[in-house]
């Protein structure tokens, strides 16, 4: 079997039971370097995962006895948003052969420290997919409420510009959530694509709010 | 300061080692039976809400010492999703007083039981909120796929037929999820309004794909 277990946004406090369990319980555990680091886990029970994760994913779920093994897949915040589940079922894994551990997502932790109810906003992420970009222009454009992952931040408020956005609106940013180099800030648009910012970003319009 | 602490969907092996920790160091603990029996804590030290929640939190806010003592008030699933943050800010509870311990939504755990990604879908809640048993129409009408929060489910089917939409479209009824007596069925919205559910229940529309 395989478990795709959310190990959460970074810090190992945000860990639940049960992932920790069932890393403990493993036959084989893969992750990032920086997801492995959260548990103790020997060394020959472990691999560590390249920036060619979908290779050595593949080569993982045709290879090793899935049936008989428990094999641990860590996946950062929660495996069902923005994460692992879906690349796994894309390179051909099994639903049957699954069992996903729900993690907290940075973007829980975002509302979290902000103090607002994720219910009330538009959740969207663009990673990878070019597409949520219109989305969130759109989003803007009709003062709506959202929380999104950029994938580029700097490239992405300069479309929001490019596309008729006031440069003055007003985004939070959401560095390293949990991280000791975590940073919040509220900025406008045209601060933003003057500066550069860590890949594990969240950000958060509060629509007319700030 | 007052810590309201995520608890997860109800297993105690979804509890974060950050809600057990905070837990542990308080002054005060307060919350519902259930939420309580999760943790180890001194009689003294705990308080059990009841269905008069809104006015026992009130009081709570009045008159504690909130600026020296830790006090935790404990909210199912994650406080930022149709959870405790949004009650108590509506009560008068000050933003600076409060830090938020994210916790698993059982919309999480809904989404991982069917190995879906909850990114592809809308989120809605229609605990106590009427307005948004309209979206959920729309929606339903669009075939955009869906998570819900039901209020009444056998109420809100009938809702949905009652404005056109087809009797036999299939719902995923997830129904005390991570409790001993979790059920998970898929049902058409004729069944379901002839049926009663469990009030911890999670819905999701696939779209067309069911």
């Amino acid at each position: 079997m395989i478990y795709i277990v959310g190990i959460g946004p970074g810090d190992k406090d945000y860990l639940t039971l049960k992932a920790i369990k069932i890393v403990e319980n493993a036959d084989l555990v893969v992750g990032s370097k920086r997801a492995l680091e959260l548990f103790n886990i020997d060394k020959d029970k472990k691999i560590i995962l390249t920036k060619n994760l979908i290779d050595e994913l593949k080569e993982l779920i045709k290879n090793k006895d899935i049936k008989n093994k428990k094999i641990v897949i860590l996946s950062t915040g929660d495996p069902c948003f923005s994460g692992l589940l879906k690349t796994l079922l894309k390179i051909g894994a099994k639903k049957e052969d699954i069992e996903v551990i729900s993690g907290i997502s940075s973007i829980q932790i975002a509302a979290a420290k902000l103090k607002i109810s994720w219910e009330d906003y538009n959740i969207i992420t663009l990673h990878g997919k070019s597409e949520n970009k219109e989305k969130l222009l759109n989003l803007i454009k009709n003062h709506e409420k959202v929380i999104f992952l950029p994938n580029n931040l700097k490239e992405d408020a300069k479309f929001l510009i490019d596309n008729g956005i006031n440069p003055n609106t007003k985004i939070w940013v959401l560095e390293n959530l949990t991280y000791s180099n975590e940073k919040i800030s509220l900025k406008s648009l045209k601060e933003i694509i003057k500066e550069d910012f860590s890949y594990l970003t969240v950000c958060i319009y509060r629509g007319e709010d700030d």
